[in-house]
């Protein structure tokens, strides 16, 4: 096997949605460590809507991958061979290994998993990067107050669903939104929340309206688009409106053919006085702690739940990727690189 | 002169721009002060281009002035007759009398304004309202550090230029915007700006990137429009804007026949991280003590200048209102209703 590591290349920059001839599968030498150095070998790979972004050009809060490069990405891996004196063979780690079976590790920006109660997969979701985003999101910037109503779209997503039961925790009205009525009824009956609207549906708007009788104190921003303008009339004075992700941009060419929202949104920033915060989780990287008390003291209760979407082999990432940039994903996308028991 | 109270009411709702036949001009019999009430003569009165939202039937911050109403605004009045034991004849009181030359108060939202070195207009400009909205404004959620660069546009304005010389005071590289040579030569030679952009020039937002060769890290918002526009590209990480005023928007009537400029604000707030907050100067009153001790000992100091754009009589407030929403004052509109040593 360690002759062969199976890698993803970003082979091309996607002109819009991803394509699969804009990933590259290359299989190469597996890498050697060496002093100070261990091998990890890839269990788990999360997909997330920000690998969109990476794929692009611009500028944005994280450099791109390069043409060429291993296609990033939040991994769980068991170190094989280690000349590292804090790693042994056998060891969880959790770090950003990338779209491949192996990688080579100096140890920075891994950290080791602690074997408890939940799947290890979970570090790469409600007790992982999603999970921390909703919490530091919704509690630093959405600052939920009981008797809020908050609206979060993709409800049933890796981010939204942890972000509707952690605001039911602080006493809100939850409404999600979600691509299909299979996705709602499990928000609704699964997760708890008050209310969940498809965003395909024609009267999504007035739907939105009716299950938000209070108007909108909290807008939890995962997708812009359709949601956010249905918002836009609903918000309370001084609603709170982190800003976490604008998936239905994400593979946008050009212009919408929309006439200009912009003015409406600043009329009702300005009306209402609302608060606006675009952040990544990093900018609250000291409240890991907090978080993982916080998340895994709730999950051990049952008081929030979780889904994952699993995706077998390595080779399944870029069409997975594909599918979660239209939300054809149902809860959280885990690639399972290899066999965790092996 | 008792007997003659000139008022200037809202006749019917604008639809777009103003025109004079929005408003009225009556004369009425001035009224007389009950027990516990004072008869206040107005000297000063406050054009602000809030107005305009007020003339709407749109819920905002604030009700509209009702069909008929007296049209709403800050004054600074001398009391003629009190029955009311805290204040006297002779007395100068700033409060919101309106587009009246008396008014009736109870005391309510009155103070009186101690005489000081400066006119007693400055209670309606740099020491009043659009003083302390920049004030507040800026340094809540502005929170200006030294090395920033900081744009606001009307920066020959009432907000504005009190906007650009806080930020000087703090540190920070001071970009003005302005709709006309004239103003910005004042916004740079006695405002003492980095520079000033017009923002009629056609080549205005390659000007506006040249002049802020380190990006933007406040953006101060009076007008949105164009100059919004042409900030959203130029936002570094972690930037700020406070969110005041939105004048370029106010006389809109429907779509502007402008492309979705949300999608790109929308990816400025979240690549840069960006923080945005509206606000009104009453959700910092609490701050009037700092604000006029500070500002108070800036402009004693000379370290703050202002201009004021005089209007001679109540009679010309409807004029004024409608050149102020076109940009055509040139500093902060103060109407003379009475003579102020009559």
């Amino acid at each position: 096997m360690r002759d062969k590591n199976k890698q993803i290349l970003l082979a091309r920059r996607p002109q819009g949605a991803p394509e699969p001839g804009d990933f590259e599968l290359v299989k190469t030498p597996a890498p050697e460590p060496g002093d100070g150095e261990f091998l990890a070998r890839t269990l788990y790979l999360s997909l997330d809507p920000y690998m969109r972004g990476r794929m692009n050009a611009e500028r944005s809060y994280s450099a791109p991958v390069k043409i060429g490069g291993v296609m990033e990405g939040g991994t769980v891996s068991r170190v094989e061979v280690s000349n590292h004196r804090d790693y042994a063979a056998g060891d969880i780690v959790i770090g950003r290994a990338g779209w491949q079976e192996y990688a080579l590790s100096n140890g920075a920006g891994m950290r080791k998993v602690r074997a408890g109660n939940l799947p290890l997969s979970t570090a790469l979701g409600v007790l992982g990067m999603p999970g921390m985003t909703a919490y530091t999101g919704l509690l630093n910037i959405g600052q939920p107050k009981d008797g809020d109503t908050l609206v979060v779209a993709a409800a049933s997503g890796a981010v939204g669903g942890i972000v509707g039961q952690i605001a039911r925790i602080k006493g809100c009205r939850v409404v999600g939104v979600a691509g299909s009525r299979q996705k709602c009824r499990y928000v609704v009956e699964e997760l708890g929340f008050d209310a969940c609207l498809n965003h395909h549906d024609d009267d999504f708007e007035a739907a939105l309206a009716a299950a938000c009788p209070d108007g909108v104190d909290i807008y939890f921003e995962n997708v812009a688009g359709r949601v956010l303008r249905a918002v836009i009339p609903l918000f309370n004075f001084f609603a709170r409106m982190p800003v976490c992700g604008l998936i239905s941009q994400y593979n946008a060419v050009g212009p919408s053919g929309e006439p200009d929202h912009l003015p409406a949104l600043m009329r009702a920033m300005l009306t209402n006085r609302i608060a606006m915060r675009g952040f990544i989780v990093t900018d609250f990287a000291a409240q890991q702690d907090d978080f993982l008390r916080d998340v895994g003291r709730w999950v051990a209760d049952g008081r929030i739940k979780y889904r994952e979407h699993r995706v077998a082999g390595l080779e399944a990432a870029p069409q997975a990727l594909i599918g979660l940039l239209q939300g054809e994903n149902f809860g959280k996308v885990i690639v399972e690189v290899s066999p965790a028991s092996g």
